[in-house]
């Protein structure tokens, strides 16, 4: 059947469809596949890339850093002054403003959430007992952020996100006005899920804003700002150097990570912020821990020497990964995009596509893959609370398949969003 | 001068070994030293017996764990099953039984108190909103334990400890009889700063205790359980063996790592408790990580194989720590025993010699060998709130010094413990 818009469909039109759809899907799920796109996880292909930085630092190494210190030894609870500077390099901040922790930039975050929930920042009272606390969260987003947040009871508040990224006049409007609402949740590289990169004006307006609350921090997730798929990468304005220009420079907490770079369960997480609000959370962190790892720190210096070789080892990334999204983004565009159901985004880099399907029936397309033997990230998982109010939106996550199972995927995907799209239009 | 117990001096004889303390600490002050014993460290030469690690997974290595498992990627909160295997031999426990962490166990103390403070365990309310929560610490005991309840605000009792661990009665009588009582520190082998290991009754009490609180946890901290320092080591009850007779195996949290085995700094920690227990605290660690450093688990069980070549690795660390026991001990014995003010502990194990002086004089003490060029962990601090009600518990930490240092350091501790005693003598 030709492909055109499915609201031209006549009624007829739309039944003979349906049943053809559902034929499709029959055949697929008789193949009995089991494949799994839940996650943004590397393929194996991608981590084999980086198995040389295990003979990095080996048994004859120099243990010792820059500083003097022995890493392999208790002590230097902010990390190792060389991992400072790669990091700091990455990210366009001073390296006396970095703290290199273990391998989980999530870790961190949920540090930075915990301090500010037992002990209280900035001499305000513990969000424990400040009753009513909110985090703005701009959707679609990450589910393990608000994850974080919904564990220590803050109330999430949905945030529109456009091409530029969050409704600024919105988020200006409740962190200026509410002195209830904490920080808020940002991936201004290639968004989790959106793929997005926030326009330089989001930025700066980010940095132009005058929280009502003392203890409202950004939570600047820059995951993914060297994990281009294209060979031109945009150049979006740092939040370092946005918040120069307002003098802003102790609004931000700034977290990257090597997850996607190395590996995933042993690269190293770090944090970037203004000096001040460093003071005040290692005092808190020399608590619960003596330090991180400073070997694997170590090792990952040793292994990179510097940003510029980082960025080329992302160039490797970017060869597995582009084809991967061109997959996906070449099957929308043949079997979704005539038929006027749907809208997805294009990244340039990240991990991720968002596919906006027809209201109301995400869920029902996530079952139906499940169902014919591929698992999706849950649909509303993009949402705080799990809840999507249009019921809309589902993460596509590319990486992990090798592209002949992600084509195999990405065929039922489609059949799936049609067959979803036909019954709710056939009810 | 004749060394005989300073209480049969008279007047004179006083007031002669002050002055002649005097020169000699003059005299020592003269040689400008700069020394450290402040903290439980291994020294280099400790460190370097673990170099082989670092070529244990090279390049070429197989990161596939026993379970099939990916160990470059995202998943196995819990960590692999081969760590679990060799953690759970160390302990007497059993594998499903423990949780794999990152390179540090304090963290995971930290975060069991952090799950009771923030969300609560076994159905009871969060400790945030319980008001008053107690718990117990046997002194002298380690800073960082009581560092740890201090930062959740919880009030921390001091328990008597004798050579058989902490006063049982004491003990029993809070936890049975009130409801604010959460927990105890113990550090059943080898105790830090103790160097005490627990009697088998001692370890049989434990776990026929019936707290009053449902959310009452012993955090029993096995730092040291393979850390000898004689060739003919005690076998101590395990807390696992002992909670099996009672029937009582969900009442412990269990503690162990690698820091002082392989490195400090980048370690394997791991935690063993009841599987009801460690499934409670998993659904709220998997909010804040998607899981530790699973490559070093697999550098370390590459690297030791098995418990047995685990324990021998130890042996070389004996012959490293003995002699600087011995040093410590031997200096204590013709310096001081003689004089009859003070005592001290003579451990089998650990990283600590317990050191009591004439009460009243720790905190000179310290003072007097640090402005003599000998930096020791600070009075008070092996008590809860560092508030020793006797000024008189010192932890000595012979561990890191070379020899010659370390001989240097004693001899100058021992002037200022004399030093001390006779200036409060002469008051």
């Amino acid at each position: 059947m030709e492909k055109k818009p499915l609201q031209s469909y006549s009624a007829a039109e739309l039944s003979a469809l349906l049943k053809e759809t559902r034929q499709a899907y029959d055949a697929f799920q008789a193949k009995q596949l089991k494949l799994n796109m839940a996650r943004g996880k590397p393929g194996p292909e991608q981590l084999d890339l980086t198995m040389p930085l295990l003979n990095a630092l080996p048994a004859d190494a120099d243990p010792i850093s820059e500083s003097g210190d022995d890493c392999r030894n208790y002590g230097l609870l902010s990390g190792i002054t060389e991992a400072k500077k790669l990091f700091a390099d990455i990210l366009g901040a001073k390296p006396e403003e970095m703290f290199i922790g273990g391998n989980s930039s999530l870790e961190l975050m949920f540090a930075c959430l915990q301090i500010a929930y037992v002990k209280g920042i900035a001499g305000c009272k513990p969000w424990s007992q400040q009753g009513e606390v909110k985090f703005l969260c701009p959707v679609p987003g990450y589910d393990r952020h608000f994850a974080l947040t919904e564990y220590f009871g803050v109330e999430m508040i949905n945030i529109p996100t456009d091409e530029n990224g969050p409704d600024m006049a919105l988020v200006k409007q409740y962190a200026e006005h509410d002195e209830s609402v904490k920080g808020i949740w940002c991936i201004p590289v290639y968004g989790n899920p959106t793929g997005i990169v926030y326009s330089d004006d989001t930025v700066r307006a980010f940095a132009a804003l005058k929280p009502a609350a003392k203890d409202f921090r950004i939570f600047w997730d820059n995951a993914y700002c060297i994990h281009h798929i294209t060979k031109t990468p945009k150049k979006p304005l740092t939040i370092n150097a946005a918040c120069e220009e307002t003098g802003n420079t102790g609004i931000f907490y700034q977290f990257v990570s090597t997850s996607k770079v190395t590996f995933p369960g042993a690269g190293v997480a770090a944090m970037n912020s203004a000096r001040a609000n460093l003071d005040e959370l290692e005092k808190h962190l020399g608590i619960q821990t003596i330090g991180f790892d400073k070997m694997n720190m170590l090792r990952h210096v040793r292994f990179f020497g510097n940003a510029e070789n980082m960025r080329a080892h992302m160039e490797k990334h970017r060869e597995v990964l582009a084809p991967k999204f061109q997959i996906v983004l070449d099957m929308l565009e043949s079997e979704i995009a005539p038929l006027e159901i749907a809208k997805w985004t294009k990244p340039e880099g990240g991990y991720f596509v968002s596919f906006d399907a027809m209201k109301g029936t995400a869920k029902r397309i996530v079952q139906l893959c499940k169902e014919g033997g591929v698992t999706l990230t849950g649909a509303g998982a993009t949402y705080p609370y799990k809840n999507d109010p249009d019921d809309s939106n589902i993460r596509i996550a590319p990486t992990y398949p090798v592209p002949a199972e992600l084509t195999q995927a990405m065929e039922l995907f489609c059949i799936c969003v049609k067959l979803a799209a036909l019954e709710q239009l056939t009810k």
